[in-house]
């Protein structure tokens, strides 16, 4: 069998969005043993397994590839494949471990399954593999509050600020509020939608998919002039949990599908960080929820140092560790005013320098190893001191 | 020596709440030691240790031992000493093994000892020893928002109305939401105040003191006429989290002593309970901070049944297993929902429970456990069945 050209395979991949739902396994599965050209073939020719064949029974006369490519370039996207340097190969890697656990664990019934996607029509101007590498999704309810659109474009704002991508799917409430709120930061933001490139569903936020197609990315599995329908957003949700480090939830009532995305954040492995809201508010309860049914997988956060926090944004801090990398002034009050606790020369425990900053032990505890990563204090044996950097750009 | 005779005991346990102040590791070491009457004599000779007798100096000329209990009397009050059958022995229990550890482990540095009570000065017609068996703290900021002061009143009489105490200290916003709450569903509430029965702090609550002593108990660990001091209410409040099974924090800022409270019950590992709030809300700051800084020894809580679920309230429910022991009716509608979704014969999975019943399956998950617990439904290897009893009762 002579090897398909890059072009062969690109029409092969757009065939296949087209002609499967995303996210089935069988057609995944086949795609990966004979290559998307051979997979492509059999089922045109009715000849793969019964479990693919009826998964494209319906569609696989119609060859519409060319076209969809066609009307991609004609809106400014693209087909991104597999085949392609700018996949996210990275960001998707939990989703593969995820897939192949849960095939060996026969989890296949699950109303989703953690399949990768067989590529990602792209609008915007990044590289995806760039534009997810750091990245959160923040999701919520459509049905939000003002207190939860405020704190979700809080939180958009916050991550953009710092250099994360906001990832979200487009919607009323939660996600369009994240999604601006990262363009008011000037940040990229990705909107992963459940139809296709042509008319971003919902149509009343065509205005904000121009203004994130035009400094992030609108991506989806779906060809360009596919409809949004029920079964598509939780596939889409999937994407939403799998191309980023971790999921925010903002609101949720009880029955959200921001629910259902952080559940698959968790089989992927990932983190799932909450945000609480008021117990008398259904937007919330869910969150609740969510965080008192998984205590030990998810995490309730209140801004976004914390989540960044969470996705090894300190991590990355650790590695600039040799001296003070921040103006004592970039801190947060809290974290600055235990700063002034510590000894200008000595070393202290947590609780005298509670009692010298006037802030409660339980925070001094919280603010120092921050403080640390950051390089302002040290750890000894005998108690926290200043680092020779921060001594050296104390205040007088 | 001979043995001294009860009102000797009495006398000089009385004396030694107005001579030393509350929680002082060496004078209750020496009182365990010697005895109170032996204890007292050397205190009063100045003949004890010098960490005793400094801690008594000020004071060990004055004796209104026979005074403070005749003005107690006076008030309606009495002194309850650990000779008595109604000290709560049980409910002291956590706090004597902390001491113990605490001093073994060389933690008397700590700005509150977690020092065991030398009396209580008891003010209402319950049993001290009963009314701290099935007790929860509901503690929280003075500054509460009107937010915090309907969920600690919601707190207060939810766990009333399921036969819990709530015990707080009687201060503005969380404390009083959380006893006017208990009151209104007549449960009984404890205060425990951090001066004397005989002008309980703060006077604007001389009212709500008044109810909270017909049906419940003010207590306290200074005689009648102690005036509150800052420092006493920080030892106050480690009597609050040690007398009872559970703290929750409804409200607290930074700052704020209920985190101290928090502290002190997780110091004697004890259940510590958070209420969320807008994360907008500094008075709900402290709250998430806790929760974030312990996440394995706190849990976030958002109504009764759930403070009840982390007390022990499960437990006493098993007991009754046999059966349905609640009707149907008496169900969240989360939890009939779910009833519902089980098939009449025969057993389902979770998934298929969500799919029956249109509740997420995460919450399938967390209302099944509960279900198990009233006796409706029971796990089997091959999923969840209605019990016999639940099918009996099934409504057609």
């Amino acid at each position: 069998m002579r090897r398909p050209s890059p072009a062969e395979v690109r029409l092969a991949r757009a065939w296949l969005t087209r002609v499967v739902e995303p996210g089935r396994g069988p057609v995944f599965e086949l795609v990966s043993d004979v290559g998307p050209v051979e997979a492509a073939r059999r089922m045109r020719a009715g000849a793969a397994e019964a479990a693919v064949s009826s998964l494209a029974a319906a569609r696989r006369r119609e060859d519409r590839a060319a076209d969809d490519l066609a009307q991609a370039e004609r809106l400014g996207g693209r087909l991104v494949t597999p085949e392609d340097p700018e996949w996210p190969d990275e960001a998707l890697r939990a989703l593969q471990v995820a897939y192949d656990r849960e095939r060996d664990g026969g989890r296949r019934g699950e109303p989703v399954e953690l399949t990768p996607p067989l590529a990602l029509w792209a609008l915007g101007p990044v590289r995806v593999a760039d534009v997810f590498a750091r990245s959160v999704a923040v999701v919520g309810s459509r049905n939000a509050t003002p207190y939860g659109e405020h704190v979700a474009a809080d939180l958009g704002h916050g991550l953009a600020a710092r250099g994360w991508t906001v990832v979200s799917g487009g919607a009323f409430g939660i996600d369009a509020a994240a999604h601006r709120g990262a363009l008011a930061a000037a940040g990229p933001t990705v909107a992963v939608l459940a139809g296709g490139l042509l008319s971003p569903y919902p149509q009343a936020h065509a205005g904000l998919f121009r203004r994130i197609a035009a400094d992030g990315l609108l991506v989806t599995e779906l060809p360009p002039d596919a409809t949004p329908q029920r079964h598509r957003f939780l596939v889409r949700n999937r994407l939403v949990a799998a191309l980023t480090a971790a999921t925010v939830v903002v609101e949720a009532g009880l029955r959200s599908g921001a629910l259902a995305t952080a559940r698959q954040a968790l089989r992927m492995g990932k983190r799932v960080l909450g945000v609480p809201g008021p117990v008398t508010s259904g937007e919330s309860a869910g969150v609740h929820a969510l965080l008192r049914a998984e205590p030990e997988l998810t995490t309730l956060v209140t801004r976004p140092a914390e989540v960044l926090e969470e996705v090894g944004a300190v991590g990355e801090l650790v590695e600039r560790r040799s001296g003070p990398v921040e103006p004592r002034d970039g801190l947060e009050p809290l974290a600055r005013q235990v700063l002034d606790g510590l000894p200008a020369l000595g070393v202290a425990s947590p609780d005298r320098i509670a009692g010298r900053c006037g802030v409660p032990a339980l925070d001094v505890l919280r603010a120092l190893p921050g403080l640390e990563v950051l390089g302002f204090v040290e750890a000894t044996p005998a108690g926290w001191q200043l680092t020779a950097a921060a001594r050296a750009t104390r205040p007088r």
